[in-house]
């Protein structure tokens, strides 16, 4: 089973990361994006055997309480079997 | 319309920041996961007016050669209406 969490900057957070590759992107000239947003990504391979509310439950404590900084972060995450 | 952009490193490639968060997820006491590997995500904001054609090559374009180091990296992405 793996889990694929997706960690952001809060809407309201200025992205500093982001905005250096859209200007990377308008030196280069393109046009096409508007805005440009970096966020984390990380894959957990999970233990066989667990049930889908166990891996749900502990995938949610693994992204809250240490992969995301909730004061300026927000995480989604899926799992798939 | 927004695009998502996955940006992986290689299975190949050794990944010292997942292994990392894997050791201290051990040291907390978490047994749910095998293993750690992390990546980066983009939010890119494409412009009005791009056809679903035209956004899927400029994406490619912008994740290819922008976002990703092809010689270690791997992406994936997804547009959004």
């Amino acid at each position: 089973m793996k889990a694929y969490v997706y960690v952001t900057l809060k809407a309201s957070v200025l992205d500093p990361q982001g905005q250096t590759i859209q200007n990377a992107l308008r030196k280069m000239g393109s046009t096409s994006t508007d805005s440009v947003r970096q966020g984390k990504y990380f894959v957990l391979s999970l233990q066989d055997g667990l049930s889908p509310e166990q891996a749900r439950a502990e995938v949610e404590h693994i992204a809250k309480d240490v992969l995301t900084n909730t004061v300026i972060e927000d995480f989604t995450y899926r799992i798939e079997e």
